[in-house]
Formats: C-alpha cells, structure tokens, sequence
C-alpha cells in the first residue's frame, strides 16, 4: 500500500526530474554526497516517519504535556520519536561537518524533513526549534558558544528554543522588556517574562538551550536596543554535562486548539525560584554585538519561515493523501444520470474531484515551492559567484514571505476540503484529517502572521535595491514562460500566454500602489497583494512542473498536467479582482472610522 | 458593557427599521402580538442566553458527553439552561395554540435563538433537534401521534431526533436498510443501525422520540421506498408519562473536533437488548404514508436548514463581537509612519479592520439573509392571497440552500479571521474563537453537505418551474437596485449598478449551463455556482440594508455604510471569475481519470 504520510514518487520527481539535486554534488560543499546518499536517507525517513512519528501522532494530541509547577512531562513516544532521529543522524545534516553536520543539501534535507512534519508536525517541532537554534549560535557565537551549546544540540542531549515573544510583545518585538543586567564576569542577568515559547520546558533532552531577547540598561528604546542572549536552563558543567540549575522557570503552559504535542509555555527569567552562583537573575551570555539581536534572529528568518511553509505543506499533503484514500474507498450515490446504477466511489463526482484536484494544486504546488526555496538556500552556501549569489538572494527575498503564508493558508484550505471530502467521519477523531485542520491553523499566526508577511512581502521585498528582486522573479518567470512556448505544446503555450499576463499585471500593480508615494495608501491592501502573488509564484511553479512532465506519459505525469490545468483553470483567475482592489488604490480601511464597528 | 453574543442593536434594526416585523401582528395569525412582546421575548432571550447558555459553552466543551455502555451522561449545566428556556415558554413558541405554542413569528423566534445559538450552540442543539421534530409530526402525524408526542415535547418533558443516516448511507440516503416490519395491530418492529443521530440518547429528558427513516419489507428500491416512523425509547404510558422500555440502544458516540457539548450517538433499533411486548424489535408507528417518508422529511427541510445557516451565522457574529472587542482592546505596534509614537490598538492597523470588516460583512449580512428567509416562512403560515404565497414559495426555494450554505462557508471564514486577530491568543482555549471555528466546521457538512446544496440550487431550484424561481429572486433585486437608485445617492447607485450586473450574470450563466441540455456539464462546477449566487444575494441583502440606513447619521448606521461598502469592493468581485468558469463549461474534472491523482 503507498504511504498516505508523504509521496516518495512525487519527491522523487521534485528532486531528481525537476530540481536536478544531483547535480549539486559536483560542487565543494556536497561533494560527499550522490545521489544514492540522498536516497537511502529519503528512505530511512519515510520508514522513521512511519514507524515512530506516525503513531503517536493522535496520541499526543489527545494527551497533551502536562506541567505539575515544576517540570513538564511528555509521552514516552515522543521521546523515542526524537531519539530515533537523532541516532539516525538527522539532527543537524545540512550543517558543517566542523560542527558535526553531514552537509546534506537543504533541498534533500527538507524533503526528508517534510515525512516528519506530514507525520507527526508537534512532535518534529522539537528538531526544528533546535536546529534552528543551533543555526543561529553557529552563526553568530563565538568559538566558545558553539562548543558549548551547538555541539550537545547537534548531538541531540540538548534541545533549544526561541524565546522572542513577551505577554504584551508578540507581532511588534520593539515593545520587550526583558532586562539583561551586566555582570562583572561578562555574563549578563536576565529578569522577565516570555510568552508563546514551543519546548520551554519538557522532560526529554538533558537541557535547554534558550535563546532571548532582551534589553541591556541603557539601550535605545525600540528594536535596536534588543540584544540577543543564550541562557541555558542548567549551567554547563566543564565536562560538556549540565551543573547548577539556571533560574529560568515556567508561570505556566498554554493550552492549544491544535499542535497540542508540543508544550508551549510561558517561562519567567530571573524571579528567583533558583539562585545560580549564589545571585538573583537567570545567567545568560551575549551572543553577537550588543542591540544587534534583532538583526542576529532575523539573519536566520528565511529558514525559519520556510521551516514553517513546510510544516503547513507537509500537513496538506497528508490531508490530501488521506482524503484521496476514502475517496476511493467510500461507496456513496450513483453517478449522474444513472440512478439506478451501482454505487460509485465518491472519487468518481465531479465535486469531490474538485475538492482533490484544488488539495492537490496546493500540497505538491507548496511542496515544489518549499524544494525550490531550498535549492536557493544550498545555492547561498554552496556558490560563489556573485551574480549567481544574489539571483538567489534576491529569489528567497521575495519567495519566502510567499513560501511561508501561502501554505499556511492554502494547505489549510486543503485540510478544509478533506474534512468535507469525508463529510461527518472527516469531523470525528476517529479520522486524521480533523486533527490536521487544527495543527495547520497555527501556521498564519506564528513567525510571521499573515499580514506580517504582507507587509514584508510589499513593504519591504518588493521595494528593495528598486525592486531588483522583483525584477529578478518576473525575469526568472518569463524564462519559463519561453521554455513553454518552445515545447510547442497547445496546453503549455496556453497557460504560459496566461502566467506572462499575470506576472505582467503583477509588475504593473507594483509600480501602481508606489507610484502614490504614500506608503500608507500602498500598504494598505498589503493582504490581497500577498495572496494575488502567491497565486501568480504557484502557477509559475505548475508550468515548471508541467515542463518537467512534459513528453513522459505516465499516470503520474498526467497527475501532474491535471493538477496544473486545474490550478490555471479555477486559481489563477482569482488574482484578477484582488489586482482590481489594489490597482483601485481602495481606500476603504484607511477612511473607516472604527467607532462604526 | 455591551454583549459579545449578540447584537441587540442589530437585531432591533433588522426587525424594525428592516423587516417591519410590526406589521405582521395585523394578520390573523400573530393578531396576539405586539412590538412590545417580540421585544421582550427578545430581551428574555439575550437574558437567558447569558446567564444560563454562555457560561458552560467551554465547560461542554471540554466535558463532553459520556457514555457508560447503557446511558449517555451530559453535565448539569446543559440540562439547567434547557429547563430555563422550557420554564421561558419558549420551545415550540412558533407552533400553534392549539399545540401549545405562540405563533410566534418565525422571524422574530429566529431573532431570540440567534442569542442561544451564538452563546452555546451545542446545548441548544437539543432544542432544535426536538422543535424540528415536533413540527414534523405537527404537519404529518395522526391526531393521535400529535397528542401523544408533539405536546410532550413542546412542554420541554421530552427531546426529540431525526434518525435518518445509517453507516453506508450518508449523503444518499437511498441506500438505506434499517427493516421496520408490519405488525397485526398495525405498528410497527424496527431493525436496523444508524449513525451521526444527535441526542440519540441523553439524561436530560424524560424520554426520547426517534423519527426515523426505515424500509417496509417489499418496498420499492431506492428513496420511493422509504417510511417514516416514530420510535421512542421508552413507550408512552397511558397517563401522559412514559412505560416499557423500547429496544433502542447505542452502539457508541461519535467524538468530533466541535460541537462536543451535544451528544452524537449511533444508535441501534432492535437488536435484542429489550423485548417490548415480549417481542423482538423496537416498536414504532408509521407516520405519514408508507414509502413517502423522505417527503414528509423534505417537508421541513427549509426550516431545517435555515437552521443549520442560522447556527453557523450565530457562530460568525459572536465571533466578530469578540474580536472586535479584543482588537480594541490589544495594543500592539504603532500607526504607519510614526515609528516612535504610542502603541495603538491593533483596530486601527488596516490589516485587522479588513479582517473585521470582512467578519461584520459575513455575520449581520448573513443574519440579515436568516431573517429575511424567515419573514418568508411567516408569509408561507400567514398569508392566503395566492401570488404573495407563491412568490414566498418561489423566493425561499432558490434562497434556501444558499441560506444554508453561505454563512457555513463564510462564518466559518470569519471565525478564521477572528483567531487571526487574536493571534496566538485566538489560538489557545482561553478564549472563545478557537471553539467557534471548530463548532462551525460541521455546518457545512450536515443538512446537506455544500456539494448536496449546489446540486440542490443548480439541479433543481432554478430549473423548477421553467426558471420561475430564480426569475422571481432576479426580480426582487431589481426591484433593490430601482429604489436604490431612486434615493439619488452616489454610492448606493453604484452599488445598484454592480449588482444589477452581477444579477444579469447570474441569470445569463444559469441560461448557458441548462443550454448545454447535458445535465452531468451543467452540474460539474455546482459549487461554484452556489458560491457566485451567494455572494450576490448577500450584495442584494447589503443593499438592502444600505436603503434601510439611508439618511440616518448614526456611527451605527455608519457601520451598515463600512460593511456594505467593504462587500460591494472587496468581496462581489469574486463573483467574476467563478462565472467565467461556470461560462467556459470546463470538463477538467469530468473527463479526470481518477488513476492519475
């Protein structure tokens, strides 16, 4: 039977018939690797998804961490999940292998990753907090520092998280308060209160690696008198084990509509509770420059916003994988016409196939997206001429606002459409796809909400170097644009003459909404310019899928034409009348006065 | 401070400066009434729904219903406010006198359940399920059946159900095979499995009457060979009270993702565990004629599913409320352009009024629909000239599933948008959006799921009668778009000028479907026909509302303005695209071959 978590097939197209992954072990970084490395690790994921990530995954959601006031607790499975991956290696691959990574290409490691997040998206969380914090130590510690606190976290003994977010500063991080207090040592004491922090506290990793944002006394008000700082939950010992107990404590955990398998908490820095070295406050060190923590966090953003786009794709992919199953094995009403016909599989109405086709436009559309990203990131690490470099970083500047929220909203969207595609069964907890409805709902809201990503995308990407990395995707659209054409394909050329309209009416309404020279007027639609966009990226990445399909005739490869057609036929026109409110220079939010609502 | 259930203040213009629910009490049959008591039934409701619905809406939520192998167990609060609404006089207040009702308008009963629905939608679930029954056995039981089980449960003693679906038979309930076998005195035995039957079993109410769809031996195949019984749980006593029990049990309840405070059970007719009379099978008595069942259940099925599109729309405004208030209450970021001034609250950041005035646009426009199709209903029951009759007949028949299906859709959506605009707040269970969204996610599944609706609307309203249905909705919003025009207003003459275009579509795309003489064409994109034809009838409700507040200058009026404004911009647009499709008769999903997904 093919696995309902992720599809190898379709991976195998991604990485081997379209983004040509092979190829990067020519250069210095891969050189390690073929293309049989890449896919016995490709395998082993599939089968540690499927055997310890899998099956945990409703278990977890209906028996969440609990805390007794000082520790947290977690499933036993959660625990072998995540010890099974680490054995495996996997923990930390794409780094350098001076830190203990493989230098596994992103591209390959988030394919492996996205059989993770499709089976079990909470409990892979722990992984992706950790590597992400040891992404960012590696990158801005000091030798020392990543010793201490990269090497146990690549070894998986030691997890970390994010600590960013404050009761009364989520989406505008200028408003922290946490206070970081200089010591005469050159450690720093923190005293405050963090809120929304994923592995804050659990019983599964000998410590916690936390990284927070704070204020240093005397540090310029808003967000360039943040400093970043590494504060562990116990002191490391001299023998690289953990010693005295840091006073980082929890004030409680927060209880979730979704993603219920990862603790999320509220942690107090400094209230006390311990008293390291014999003094008040939580030991924490400096990393990077003095109230530069802000830029420090954000040099990481692109792979945590595309860690996030991944998680959202991964769990629409599954949806998808999982309503398609019942769709075919579910006996219910006879085709049209045909009344006193047999009963049909609900594959075989229209309207289910419709709700398949637009899951299907989106979780492989997003999944391409998420690999094409990823081939950029390996492209930043792995090339060094300039102008190939900056094509990427141009590239990622625009795509990543993109990669990040249109999964979290489509794949959703998709979780949606297999709810219904199951009807009643699809509302019970008998079924996976409710559960994943409600884990995909975190993913608008966290690094980055929705309309952050807007204004990023709008305020900021496309606005840049006089929109260079704007230019720079609509260049790279109008070369697929000319390689459909060249196929002499009627269908290609079709969906082609309609991407070069859309990328067109895209530049044109850019230029537009600046061309008022009012930021706030340009801004203030930001959400539809998002959504309009992201339609117009995925309909490119579907003609380079349909490219890569072209001339096989394979039932898989006609999956692909189909999905593609469906995307062109019912998606992408629905950028048009979102172009018409922004291009309208709509004014109708800016005016309202609020006492009306 | 005001309510976050409901708005009284809406209610009241919808009914008064609206509707003028005033004038119905000059026909005979609300000659009872008077403003004065739809308004206090209206301030008892917001009254009771506060002190008695909303305070355990989270409690059964966490708390649902358990079931200990013989006996469903609900926690004291649901039973509590269900006496409180029964001590109210208020089930059944809409029937008539000679029932033990009111004749109440259903307008203004619609009105005062809005305020139960949007506090807790799952206890007054058991209200609903029994009003519906009561009324279908009020139009098609024996004088007998009324007396023995309508009045019981108008006076709140006993609960009702609907006992249709069965395990294999959802969607279609054609293939249904529950037996009820004849017997000499001319009842009844019942054998057979259903499933997804709310209240199927409770502790609240003395006893339980099942209506349930079952098969006579010898009956035609298919839905012309379906009866309906009445079967309780514990057999009528000659007193008034209940005797022998019945042989209904349950095989188990349905654990869902919402809507957990109401029971759903899978029950069992006649499998042994009693033996009424000494006999085997579960007793039950015809109602109506043999075969016909399905048609005394599609009797009811306007109210039912006005029903359902009022619970969800309930679910959409309380949402709204609540955010809004939080929206004016979060502080979090500046104004655009003053990076230095003061926190702002989040309402006056574009991005979150867009999401309010998306929500307010979704749940008083939605309710305003309710309310309208409801002011119809009351002209079915109230009115004898034969065109006014009709053109009630006419108008609920295209408006009906749109009524249904509209607010599931986009309630659902806005309940979306308020956890958005709390952010990760809106995602924990320490506030109510996260609730609302996951009870709304069963709207558009039961009662006809959005697929069965389209077909309902494509396939069969806006056929009927050579068109006459749709011809007369197409004229009532012209007869809008003339008074529009006629107040000499800029904006409403250009709101009446997009709709009067967009209704043009719609007929003209209806036209282009059925000109194809290929059904199976016709149908293939239904869903997308619903939405357009929904999204439009909401522009025509908006406009209405607009005239209704037109030359009043009140912040509340203002808001009717924003909201109406918003729509006609932001969302009637959608329409365009959805027509183009539906105009293009796409066959992507006819001629799909499944084999490729």
């Amino acid at each position: 039977m093919e696995s309902q978590i992720m599809s190898a097939r379709d991976i195998e197209f991604l990485l081997h018939e379209w983004l040509d992954v092979s190829a990067l072990t020519e250069r210095e970084r891969f050189r390690e690797h073929s293309r049989e490395t890449f896919d016995q690790l490709l395998e082993l994921s599939e089968q540690l998804a499927t055997q310890y990530f899998a099956p945990h995954n409703r278990e977890s959601d209906l028996h969440e961490p609990t805390f007794d006031g000082e520790q947290v607790h977690t499933l036993p499975a959660v625990g072998r999940a995540l010890a099974a991956f680490r054995d495996a290696g996997l923990i930390g691959a794409p780094m350098d292998e001076s830190l203990g990574g493989a230098q596994l290409p992103q591209t390959v490691y988030n394919a492996c990753l996205s059989w993770f997040y499709a089976a079990n998206a909470a409990t892979t969380s722990y992984l992706m907090l950790t590597m992400g914090n040891a992404n960012l130590l590696a990158a801005h510690g000091t030798p020392e520092q990543i010793d201490t606190y990269v090497r146990p976290q690549v070894e998986g003994r030691w997890f970390g998280t994010m600590a960013l977010s404050e009761p009364q500063a989520g989406s505008d991080l200028a408003g922290i308060t946490t206070r970081a207090v200089p010591q005469a040592d050159g450690s720093y004491r923190l005293f405050g209160r963090k809120m929304w922090i994923s592995g804050g506290d659990q019983d599964i990793s000998e410590n916690i690696v936390h990284l927070v944002l704070a204020r240093i006394p005397g540090a310029p008000a808003g967000t360039r008198g943040i400093s970043l700082f590494v504060v562990p939950k116990f002191l490391p010992a001299a023998d690289g084990g953990v010693g005295e107990r840091n006073d980082v404590v929890l004030a409680g955990i927060n209880h979730k509509m979704g993603w219920r398998g990862t603790v999320n908490t509220a942690p107090v820095f400094g209230d006390g509770a311990f008293t390291p070295g014999g003094a008040a406050g939580a030991v924490g060190y400096l990393v990077g420059t003095e109230n530069r923590g802000l830029a420090c966090m954000f040099h990481m953003m692109n792979e945590a916003r595309l860690g996030i786009g991944l998680i959202a794709t991964s769990l629409g992919y599954t949806g998808y994988l999982k309503s398609l199953a019942y769709a075919r094995n579910r006996p219910q009403g006879r085709a049209a016409g045909d009344k006193s016909g047999p009963e049909v599989p609900i594959v075989e109405h229209p309207d289910v196939r419709r709700m398949l086709l637009a899951q299907k436009s989106y979780a492989e559309g997003a999944l391409a997206l998420q690999l094409y990203c990823s081939r950029l990131i390996d492209d930043q690490h792995s090339i060094d001429t300039e102008p190939e470099r900056q094509r990427a970083d141009r590239l990622l500047r625009v795509l990543v606002p993109i990669a990040k929220s249109w999964p979290s909203q489509w794949c959703l969207i998709g979780n949606d459409l297999a709810i219904q595609i199951l009807g009643g069964a699809g509302y019970t907890r008998d079924y996976d796809v409710e559960q994943h409805y409600r884990d995909n709902r975190l993913n608008p809201i966290h690094e980055g909400t929705h309309g952050i990503q807007s204004m990023d995308l709008l305020g900021r990407a496309v606005v840049a170097e006089n929109g260079a990395a704007l230019a720079t995707l609509v260049a790279t659209i109008d070369a697929t644009v000319t390689a459909a054409r060249a196929t002499g394909d009627a269908e290609l050329a079709a969906h082609a003459d309609l991407l070069a309209a859309a990328a067109e009416r895209l530049a044109a309404t850019t230029a537009r909404l600046w061309g008022t020279g009012d930021p706030r007027l340009a801004l203030a639609n930001s959400a539809l310019y998002l959504e309009a966009a992201g339609h117009i990226v995925l309909a490119w990445i579907w003609l380079e899928l349909e490219l890569a399909a072209h001339g096989k005739q394979t039932p898989f490869h006609d999956g692909k034409r189909a999905a593609a057609r469906y995307f062109f036929r019912f998606e992408l026109p629905a950028t048009g009348y979102r172009f018409d409110v922004l291009d309208s220079l709509d004014r109708t939010t800016l005016d309202l006065d609020d006492a009306c609502l």
